[in-house]
């Protein structure tokens, strides 16, 4: 699979007429669009598809879709939130959901939408606060700057949350203002099976036939659907092969601008060990739904997380050992270091910034053991609650300042928010998880590091994984409430065993953090900031930057490709879908499909790829026409697309959707959910009758 | 881990003073040794140690000691029969097994020793046959002529094996006489908890504590104990820090003759993918031993060799992606090139051999999936069986020189044993290894490919992997045997659905293997041949080759080394093991070492390490002294050992060994196993009386 790789955001080039970028909404190239398509978004056209995009729990994307909060985003976006408010009894997951009145609209216990209201441009003041500072004093500076600047941008409202966005690896810094929406209902989604049609091995492929969709709906405070003037309409007209396509959504995080340095530890430790161990989760938990069906109904969810990680980070791995995709990575940075060794007055400003990154990597590489097991090893949801609890006692009396990041006033909403989450919690899978992370941590930092021998003593990891979750009362909401009120003293009274685990290990894992923030994190953002810098003053400021988990907007068209040498056509039909059934998971069809095949027709549009820039994060995204109306739903990327953390390639990388007419159809004919449909297209009116069986 | 490399024999100067090299019998740098230790080891002392080791199994050591066919190796060389011979109800990994007489040793179901009596220079020959050849036709002859020599050295005697063994990757080709041993009985294991004393977490660590010893013995065909007068004493003195060590074994694998271009295959996908691969089935079997207690025992062994393997793998991965390392390797490759391009008639006949692996590599790189899935990815027993099954009608059918390797007539009657063996087959757990290796196969190579298409049908792997083992009746040994004597006709009448399996997939496996053999493997050792002989040109022969599984001598000694800045000793006490007691698996002592702790010397050495120069493979070789006397057990490296898959650096590459004192002291105390003990030291009297317990 080799390619001409496009990478021009690294050379600073404005790509020319690629379809690159994931750019922020106060520096989209529209003369560019213009040039390519024909079509140039105003500021109020930018303005209104901002507001109708929502940003969708901690990592997907979602959008209004009716001005009384509907939202659409993907089904497994959305599984958590279906797989929380399942039962043994009742699996949505298995068996899909629709509300047939509003009232049957059910709350998802641990889900917030935030939309993006106001971003202001706050370099300027972090720059001149932090001017000349390195190492600690740098790091301690910057942090307590954003967490004054997002204070007093919240000034303390429960509904908004305010983020410093770290943009162009710190060139640019951002404020982003988002109205938050706690209150999200389940509307409607379809069977897993057809969600995720062809599963695992489907995955990130193309030709596809998915409908991976949800429909929830965002309340407002008083407990009544929230008002969204701001919402997308639905497209009478679909979409088209060479049509022009935009994609509003959160691309969680790319690596385009990274250093040679950096990547070379991408390549060579950070992705394998990632690798390697979701690898084992991955065998773990498969093996774990052998244990009944109860079993794996619990883990179908993590498993679901699991292989999907698994398969984007292989691709990028993937991309990074190509070797000639490194090459141009280096002479791309080769070419930005001699023209600024070239200029001694950016020579004296830039010319160390490399080799400081690359010296924090290698102490990085020295620590990564201790910092990954120590701090960030133990995988279990109690153990989360009862660190954030530990935590928040402490934190909690400090000035805001001076507290850890995610500790700040400006945070503490959030927080609250999923300490108190009603999310189910699974013991069995709970100590499968904490029995492989502790297996893990002794694994890693050998059974003679003192601090295996702390949290272990004599117990294997087994044991104490069994005694503190099987012991421990924080499923307790009432309790976790409690001891968050509590403050230090709770805490301290408290013999949970997961609290005293969490206090136990908590000195540890801050002290690794903290040199870990000061002699990694800080020189390579210091010195990062220098790098985008340096990059403007080279190559101008009409580059987009590094995906950053924020909104964004992308452009492109309805476009297939050629792989293996055949070509394959961007858009597949509902029809195929059941050529693709054989029966057995992951290719079995819902009852309910395999039932409505008869009505269905055959050619409409069911999946189709676009150009459009996307990574993980995506997920959820409208695709929307010039006239911002649905014509799709982003679901996927390619295989060809995971390499897309590190560089775009519009020859291959492509966008995954579902067409706005595949949704229709099966709504229409397979579920005949007739409110959706109104909601979604007022005035269309359903040729089937309803029926009762789901 | 940084640390100064010697990779000598990569530059083919004579490694001065090192103690690097896994040396062949026939060309022994007594004289270096001489100059280092001031001992020489004569051809009779060469010769008799040759013949007192003996490969043991597939892949690891062993060595007589005693005249009457007494043969000491790991307990985890021989966990194979010890599983096999156990039962649900008698499981002698868990708690050993002493036969307290001849009468009550145990076959085991499929095992050979073999004894290297005599080895042959067939260079010449081979050369001369496959002169000017390339390709295909270069393959083919390769392998016909290499047949004909092996067939012409067994005479069909089947208690003799000749295998033609490639060295220094083909510069040179020396012919294997083996003494067969195929009636191997069980004597004595310890128990698993002892053997493996500290588990995974410890595998590969030092300081070490484990007792990793198994004794069986080799019967003549008559059915009486084997006589072997080449037989190694025992010493009475043991040994010390700074003492001489020879270790004679078959180490399986080294790559340190490879070029830069195969070693970036290995550290970029090679590697990386088979972690991946190992790591998924280490978290399923880990997690299937939750089934149950009968679950766990009969997938232990499986998950020893999985775990065994992935650190090991992990340690080669690390020591390849270490950038000073690998940076050497490169330069090492450059000078000799440059050597090579500076000489006009060695330009001609070697200049080109590394561009034309480096393209056979990425011609690998290309047929991997298919390679790897279609011809090596069904991982189970049975079919493994039912595919021999399957081959060996086609290709006993044919002349001898045309067949597959592996189905010549030299090697028949180990195929044979093989197929015949009595090991018994876990169809719960040959459901689950299938059922994960079929879903590796879809999903590297996609559920649209053909190949996929035409094993899968409409079945999912699972239902496939349970009809196909649930269905055959091939755990019956009768049936393999006349499959095996019915040959093609047999084959194609059955209606065995594991035969049918194999067969189906059979037309793909050998096509693709055959494009393997001929543009990858053949390409390759063609063109290794041509470095290894630019290497001798250039650097004279006085270096070793690359490990190939086959006997060598490697000598040191007993030596501590630093690691973190701390000086690790090189002797550990027998005492000292009942600190690392915690009662919890895999730290948790046999109660017959806690029942013997106050009769034990607390001070009998217990483990060490030596500067020797091992492998995986080495498992189970005896360490001597230089009056040939076993002074301890090899039975693991440390962890620094692993990188010596590509390179040796004595200040840190340790050989880690059972001492011979700890191997008397337990046997006396604590097994109280007396025949075993008067056999190794004829005249010496137990001290404790015979217990019945065990």
């Amino acid at each position: 699979m080799k390619r001409l790789l496009i990478v021009a955001s690294l050379l600073g080039a404005a790509p020319a007429l690629a379809d690159e970028g994931m750019w922020t909404y106060n520096n989209f190239p529209a003369a560019k669009v213009k040039e390519k398509y024909g079509f140039e978004p105003s500021q109020d056209w930018l303005d209104k598809v901002r507001l109708a995009s929502a940003k969708f729990g901690g990592g997907c994307s979602s959008s209004f879709v009716s001005p009384d909060g509907l939202v659409m985003t993907n089904h497994h976006c959305a599984r958590g939130c279906i797989q929380q408010l399942s039962t043994a009894k009742k699996d949505f997951i298995a068996n899909g959901f629709y509300a047939k009145t509003q009232a049957e609209e059910l709350q998802c216990p641990a889900l917030e939408l935030s939309q993006l209201v106001e971003i202001t441009d706050v370099t300027d003041q972090l720059n001149t606060a932090t001017k000349g500072l390195t190492g600690k004093s740098y790091a301690d500076t910057l942090k307590a700057e954003m967490a004054k600047l997002e204070q007093a941008c919240t000034k303390g409202a429960p509904d908004v949350r305010c983020d410093v966005v770290t943009l162009y690896q710190g060139g640019k810094y951002n404020l982003y203002r988002y109205q938050r929406y706690q209150d999200v209902r389940l509307v409607f989604a379809p069977e897993h099976a057809i969600a995720f049609f062809g599963g695992d091995p489907d995955n990130f492929e193309f030709p596809r036939y998915d409908l991976d969709v949800t429909f929830v709906r965002a309340y407002a405070k008083d407990g009544k659907p929230a008002k969204s003037p701001n919402y997308f309409k639905w497209s009478d007209k679909g979409v088209k092969e060479g049509d022009l396509t935009f994609v509003s959504g959160n691309p969680g995080r790319t690596s385009r601008g990274l250093t040679v340095a950096q990547l070379e530890y991408l390549r060579d430790t950070g992705l394998p060990k990632q690798l390697f161990k979701l690898s084992e989760i991955r065998g773990m938990v498969s093996e774990f739904q052998n244990r009944g069906p109860e079993q794996k109904r619990i883990s179908s969810n993590l498993l679901f997380g699991v292989e999907n990680g698994l398969k984007s980070t292989k691709g990028k791995h993937e991309q990074l050992v190509d070797k000639a995709f490194f090459a141009q990575k280096v002479a791309a940075e080769q070419e930005l270091r001699a023209k600024v060794n070239a200029d001694p007055k950016m020579k004296a400003k830039y010319g160390n910034a490399w080799d400081e990154i690359a010296r924090a990597q290698e102490a990085f590489r020295n620590m990564r053991k201790e910092y990954e097991n120590v701090e960030n090893g133990f995988n279990s949801q109690l153990f989360y609650v009862a660190r954030t609890l530990v935590r928040a006692a402490d934190e909690r009396a400090k000035p805001d300042t001076e507290r850890l990041r995610g500790y700040n006033e400006a945070n503490l909403r959030s927080l609250e928010n999923q300490l108190m989450s009603k999310a189910p919690v699974y013991p069995e899978l709970e100590i499968a998880q904490l029995t492989f992370a502790l297996t893990k941590i002794r694994e890693e930092l050998g059974p003679d590091h003192a601090f295996v021998k702390k949290v272990l003593g004599k117990e294997s990891p087994a044991s104490l994984a069994t005694r503190v979750i099987k012991g421990s009362k924080l499923a307790d909401l009432k309790l976790r409430e409690q001891l968050y009120k509590g403050g230090k003293q709770a805490i301290e009274a408290s013999k949970d065993p997961m609290i005293q685990l969490a206090a136990l290990v908590d000195p540890d894992g801050r002290a690794i953090r903290k040199t870990y923030e000061e002699q990694v994190e800080a020189v390579i953002r210091k010195n990062s900031e220098l790098v985008a810098q340096a990059k403007f003053e080279v190559y101008g400021t009409g580059i987009y930057p590094d995906a950053t988990g924020t909104l964004r907007l992308s452009f492109g068209s309805v476009k297939g490709y050629t792989e293996d040498g055949k070509t394959v056509a961007p858009i597949t039909a509902m029809g195929n879908t059941f050529d693709r059934h054989t029966g057995e998971e992951p290719f079995a069809l819902p009852k309910s499909w395999l039932a409505a095949q008869k009505d269905l027709t055959a050619s409409t549009p069911m999946n189709f790829v676009t150009t459009n820039d996307i990574i993980g994060g995506n997920s959820g995204s409208p695709v929307i026409n010039k006239d911002a109306e649905v014509v799709g739903l982003v679901f996927d990327g390619n295989i060809q697309s995971l390499g897309g953390d590190y560089g775009f390639d519009e020859s291959v990388n492509r966008t995954v959707a579902v067409h706005s007419e595949a949704l229709i159809e099966a709504l229409k004919k397979v579920y005949k959910a007739d409110r959706v449909l109104e909601e979604l297209r007022p005035g269309s009116t359903p040729t089937v009758k309803a029926s009762p069986s789901l």
